[in-house]
Order: structure tokens, then sequence, then C-alpha cells
């Protein structure tokens, strides 16, 4: 490992950030608030900190080993986590350190899980730049920053594929470069429409904006209290819905549309999956809803479950319902709607739709096999065998999810929760969705949490947002040989 | 398929059912109750048929096909299941027949779960018959059935290989008939000693015997409603605890100390993971229950903890406290524990130690290849390569598991109970547990659910019993096709 070329990338990755705070500062002026001191000190801290771990190491080879590769993606979410922060510290918001971290990785890893209590007292500097990190995590910000830094070449592609969620890569461009920079431009796209659209349908421009970000990062952060149920408009509601569907799609497939290449999309068994799921939980709720009598009209129950379990699938975590009340049949649902999440190469959070298609049809072939052990059948994904290095990759991913949420949930409850609050807490933080069920349920918040707590479920957020392997790789003894 | 051959052996089965009754009619006698008719009734009306099944059915080839075993080892489980519960339709203790075929369902695979709500004025008839469909089950009717009837010969094999516990079997004695018997003695033998162990420190005979059955089965149903809280004597755990503990453990290893040879205890991984695990669980239960003053002192904190992780991962589901009042830590490593069951080769369910070993190296060295993607490593298991399509099997038996146990719980839910209720009640099923959490924990029984769950559950039970794929065969369309 070479640490100069490390702490001069980290270096880059600071002033991004520092840089990415302007806009903050410009919101406090237009709406003549005070805290301005919070985002300057914040800026100068990491513009000097990161020209200085930038200038210092100056002439380093390029070239990025895989290991060094795997540490620049792990630690680097870790370093943004810390550098990102400072706003939060600076304007004194929370009482302790664990919060201001909390927040700014829930942020950064579109998680969307909060620990403030009251948002509509926050100045809307803080509250831009909390949602600003979510649209920077959205699309990745190592993505962004191979988008931006052509020289890394090649190496690049390791960095992108480390950060990037969904186990198959189709590489839509020849140059790693320019697959970045390609994808962020279909993500400013998709953003600046939702804006634009949220602004003329009754929100003003700051709220419009900082939505706009939470829903095509699959954040879920809000300028509300109530979240999107604040608004009380199925106009809002039906926009945000449509955006968080997009987000939770792969971004190739936006790619094979602008090319008029409309077959792709029909014939890609994730998107027509995705779609499958949406729709069928959609019903199941509604008319759950609806026969226990949550909603008075089924129309209703269809505009609540919509919206909910597409906030919840995208792993976005937006509420017009507080849907802790609803029956448990819903909630069970949404749990598992959890662990689904959206598509590969979205946005979204949670184990990607297209594993849960492998795993179904692996284990739909083991029992196959149990009654024809001797016949030689191969796993096929779209009529091609599906390669069986990537299969031993989805079942891995699987297991580890398993325990590191049954751990997690293990861990927090430690602390005298119950036990739909400690594992709730533990998948809503772990697939980056944002609430959970009871205590931390859609109308509540993470504050009550002791710092470990805290702490942990920070990393959590981390782990999931980098698919479990990037991050776990570093508990394994034989990464740290030579 | 050849159905004659299908009833036949089916005839059979029904023989041994009704001679399996016998024994209660004699403690009838001897307790001088009443209820001596539903015993005659059953008794008559399972030698009849099976005789009429069997003799019309006399000159069939012997050789059972792959596919005849499935279907013998599955559907003679429900076959078990009805004429079981004839005893309990005509003493007429039950409201419905679901309770009835629950109650016999529960027994006969070891589960434990029970919809009597007060066993103290059952007859002792009919609680012999429900403690002995315990001790039929639990070493395996199929089992006993090859034992005692050798002229199935090879196609005996498959028979108990779909029935039997654990992904890996030893062949232990070359003949399958002679395999089955020695299994038979070895469990013969433990339960005779814990009979009289039970006996000389304060059961009488009746009680000794039910529960002995109920802990080499690892079934769980006891004559007293506070279970073995009931008895209030710590010997009596410390005897139960002691065999639970030897049921839960893979019966070939006796065979290997029997012919005094050590080492093969000491060398096997999954004894030494099966024994790590309950200590480290007894400790943290115990230490999690003494700080939080459940009790007060650390032993007696160690004695309940002790006994309840050992009853649960044995998946007995004897109780002697109310773990649904201990800290929600506890209950989460109980219900954990639950997935993870005894050993292969045992009588206990769950999805085995075993199984749980190779998930764990499994996943290590995905993450090993993770940093590595082109060393070539295979997975070892006591320093030999494990076989992928074992390995395979277990990753399938994992996805199928969850996958079970998702579907269920949405189902449970569906009658409005809570999540805990509704997960817990499926996972205690599906495993063959016995008592659950919440409104199905210890203190508690199913008898309140209603008629489609509990035939759900039931049948849950036989999946878990015979470990989803001799099962699960029957959903896939190709099992039916020639």
């Amino acid at each position: 490992m070479n640490p100069r070329l490390i702490i001069k990338i980290f270096g880059l990755l600071i002033l991004i950030i520092g840089i990415s705070m302007i806009p903050s500062v410009l919101w406090i002026m237009y709406y003549n608030e005070s805290g301005l001191n919070a985002f300057l000190y914040s800026i100068i801290i990491c513009l000097v900190s990161g020209t200085l771990l930038f200038g210092l190491n100056y002439n380093v080879q390029k070239k990025i080993s895989v290991k060094e590769s795997f540490f620049i993606v792990g630690f680097g979410w870790i370093i943004a986590g810390l550098f990102g922060s400072l706003p939060f510290v600076f304007s004194g918001i929370f009482p302790t350190y664990s919060d201001a971290f909390f927040e700014t990785v829930s942020g950064f890893t579109t998680t969307g899980s909060s620990v403030i209590k009251n948002v509509e007292i926050i100045g809307k500097g803080v509250l831009f730049w909390r949602s600003f990190t979510h649209w920077l995590g959205g699309m990745g910000i190592i993505v962004l920053f191979v988008a931006l830094f052509p020289f890394l070449g090649a190496s690049g592609r390791n960095l992108m594929k480390f950060e990037s969620p969904g186990p198959i890569k189709s590489g839509i461009k020849p140059k790693t470069a320019d697959t970045a920079r390609y994808l962020w431009y279909i993500y400013f796209g998709f953003t600046f429409i939702e804006i634009i659209l949220l602004a003329l349908f009754g929100m003003n421009l700051f709220d419009s904006m900082c939505h706009s970000f939470g829903t095509m990062a699959t954040g879920g952060f809000s300028t509300l209290n109530k979240s999107i149920a604040g608004y009380e408009s199925v106009v809002i509601e039906f926009i945000i819905t449509f955006f968080m569907i997009c987000a939770g799609l792969n971004f190739s497939l936006y790619y094979s549309l602008l090319h008029c290449n409309y077959k792709t999309l029909f014939k890609d068994v994730e998107f027509k999956t995705y779609i499958g799921i949406i729709s069928i939980s959609i019903l199941l709720t509604a008319a759950i809803l609806y026969f226990n009598n949550y909603y008075n009209s089924f129309l209703t129950s269809l505009r609540y479950a919509g919206f909910q379990i597409v906030s919840i699938l995208t792993t976005t975590g937006y509420a017009t319902a507080d849907f802790n009340q609803w029956p448990s049949f819903c909630k069970i649902l949404l749990i598992t709607l959890m662990f689904v999440g959206g598509c590969a190469g979205s946005t979204a959070g949670g184990m990607k739709v297209i594993r849960v298609i492998i795993l179904y049809k692996f284990a739909k072939l083991q029992i196959f096999r149990t009654i024809y052990p001797n016949a030689i059948v191969t796993l096929k994904l779209e009529n091609h065998p599906f390669p069986k290095h990537i299969l031993f990759q989805i079942l891995g991913f699987f297991v580890l999810a398993v325990l590191i949420f049954i751990s997690g949930s293990l861990f927090v409850s430690l602390f005298n929760y119950d036990i739909e609050t400690s594992a709730s807490a533990v998948a809503a933080t772990l697939w980056n969705i944002g609430p959970g069920i009871a205590k931390v349920g859609a109308i509540e918040n993470f504050s009550f949490f002791p710092q470990p707590v805290k702490y942990v479920l920070s990393f959590f957020m981390i782990i999931g947002r980098l698919e479990l392997f990037t991050v776990l790789v570093f508990l394994s003894p034989s990464f740290w040989r030579n």
C-alpha cells in the first residue's frame, strides 16, 4: 500500500466536500439567516486540509492497486463523514459529536435516518447541506471523483466497482471516467426535472431542491417534521413516487432508452421483477388497509400504500403515513422489502432486486436437483448461463447480510430496546432506508439512542452503502498481510 | 410411480401406529381411568385399515424408486398425523379436528407446540400417547420402519435419507436396516437410563417416561402446565439438560464412543461448535439476566439460562422460566438459536449446527475471494475439501428457510397477530421447537389460532422435520412429470 497516494486522494475528496458546502452559504445569505460562520469555518478547514494533503503528495505514481482501492473507498466514506459533519458541529445543533457524525453518514449513505427531533427550527443552510449530502452520496462520491479526475485512468474502474451498487456491471462506455460522467449527467437531469415539477406544484424552490435530492438519491431527509405528509398533496406524492421509482432503476437502462433501444427495457428481468414487486405489494397492502378499515376508500388506501411501498422498496424512507400503526402484515411486508431494495446500478440500497432473483432461481434449481440428482442443469438469467463466481458472491452476500443483521440486532438490544426497535433500526440503517418500526417508526427519530449505538448504526450505513464486502474485507486478516 | 406399493407401505405404517397405541391402554387400566373406548376404537381402525391396505397389495415388487421414496416419506408423515390423531378425536378433548391434527403432528415431528390449555385435567392414556408420538417421531417413524422390515433392502436407504436430519450421512453400518436398528438401540438405551434417573430423583414412573420421551426426541410435551418448572428441582433440571444435550448430538458419535474411538469426538468440528455455542450462549444469557436483576445470584441466572438455552438450541422446548419476560437480547438470541438447532444425525430440529458452520466458512471464503479474486481456494471441513454439491444444497436450504420463514410470518400476520407472535410461531413450528415468544411464549399455547393457521403450522412442522426439500419437491412441477 502506498500511503502517500491514498492521502493525496483523500485530500482531493476533502476539497470536493469543502466546495460542496458553498451553496449552503448562498442559502444562508438569501434567507438572511445567522449561522454563516459555521459554514465558513467548515469550508476553510476543508479547503486548507484538502490542499495540504493533496499538495504535499503531488508527485506520486497514479496506478492504484486493488487493496488501495478498497482502502480508499472504505475509509473515504469515513473521511466524508468526518469532514461533512463540520457544519453540524459548528452550528451547535447537536448535544454530542455522535449525533453530528450519525446525521452526516446518514446523509452521504442516502439512509435518511435522523437524530433531529424538530427539523423545522433548523436553519436553511444546515438543512440544505443535510439534503445535499444525500445527493452527493447517491450516485457515489467516488464515482463523482472518478468523473472529475480522469487522470486516474484505468485505476478508476476498481474504485467505482467497489462503491457502486449491484453485482453485475455492464460497462456502458469504454472509458471508466466517461461512464462515471455519463451517470452523473442522467442523475443531474432527473433531479433538475423533479425540482421544476415540485416547484410548479406547490413547493418553494428550497423545499423542492431538498426533496429532489432526497428522492433521486433515495435518501429521505425532509425539511418538514411530518415528511411528505406535511404537504397533503396528491400531486406532490405522485411526482415523488414517480421519481423514487426512477431512482430505484438501473441507470444503465436510461442509456439504452436515450439511444432508442426500447427493447432492452422490456427484456430486462430485473426491471420487470422490480415493477412486479411494486405492483403486487401495493395491491396487497392497499387491500389489507382497506379491509381493516384504516382508510375509508380503496383509492385512499392505494394512495398511502403506493407511496409507502415505493418509498421503502427504493430505500428512500419518506413517509405520508405512520405505517407503524398499520396491521402487522403490512409491517412484515415493509421490513421484507427493506431487505430487497432497488435495482443494481441505481441509487437505492437493500440487497438489490437482481440478487433476490438469483437467490430465488437458485433455490428452485436446488429443489430440481433434489429430484434429479444426476441432471446437469445450470442457473440461467435472460437465457444466458449465469457466471458461477457471481452466484457464489451473491450467496455469500446473503449469508453475510443475515449474519450482520442478527449481530446488529443483538448489539442494539443490549441497551434494552424491544425486538422490533432493535431489529428494524439495524435493517433501516444497514439497507439505507431511514425509518424502521416501533420506536424508530415513521414519525420517530434516532436521537434517543446512546452514543455507541449511534456510531455502530453509522458504521452499518457505510457497510450497507458499500454492499458489505468492500467494508468487510478490512476485518479479514488476509487483507493486512502482504 | 407404483400406487400399489405405496399403499402397501402406508398399510404397514398404519399398523405400527395402531400397535403403538397399546401402551396407553395399559396406563388407562393401571390408573383405572375412563377413556378406554377412545383407544380401542383407534386401535381397531388402525389395525383393520392397516391390514387391509397391506394385505390387498401383497404381491408387488419391492424396489422403490427415488420419487416413490419422496412420496412415501412426505405423505407418510401426513398419514401418521391422520391416524395418530384418532385417540384425540375419540376422547373428545378438542373443539375442532384441526386441534387434534395439530397436536398429533406436533407430537410426531417432536415440535411440542400444544393446543391444550390445561394438560393436568387430561387422562393419562391420552397424555402417554401424546408423549409417545414424540418418541416414535424422534428417531423417525420411517427409520423405525426400515429397521423393522429389512425386506425393503437397498430401497430403505433413500427412505432413510429423505427423512433423517442433516446434510452429511456417514454410513455407520454397511446395511441400511442394520444402521436403522442400531440407531434405535442407542435411542432406546438413552431413554431407558433417563427414565430410571428421573424416577430415582422424584418423578413418578408415568411422568419420568413421558418426560424422557420428550427429552430424547427433543420434543417438549410435558404432563404439567408449568412444564419442568413445575418440579422446582435442580437435579431434575440437570438430568434433563444433560439428556437434551445428548439428544442434540450426532448419534453416529455414540457408535464411535461404543467402539472406544474417543478421538473422533474431539476431532468432530460440529461437536466442538455445538458445545461452544451452548457454553457461550449460556454465559451471555446468564450475565444479561444477572446484571438486569432478573435473578438475585449469578448461579441462579446460570441455572435458568442453562436449561433454557439447551432446551431451545436442541429444539426441545421445555421451560423452567417464562423467557418471554427476559430482556430482548436474550429473546433475540433464543430465536437465533431456534434457527441453528442441534447436530446433524440427532433427533433435534433447526438448520443443524453443521449447516451453520458451512455457511459461516463459506461467507468467510467469499470475503477472501473479494480481496484475491484470482486465488484458487476451496472450502474445507476437518481438512478435507467440502463437496460442492452438498455446499450448494446447504446454501439452497438456507435461502429456502428464509423464504419459508418470511412467507409463513406473512401468512400468520394476516389474522392480525403482532409481528413477534406471527414470526416466532412460524420459527417455533418450522424448526420443531415448541414455544415461541409473545402470545406463543413459554407459558402460553397455540389453542387461540384459527383453524387455517393450525393447519398451516402443522404443515410447517412436517416441512421442518423433513428438512424442507423432501416436502418442497412436491411443489415442483417437474416432480409430477414423467
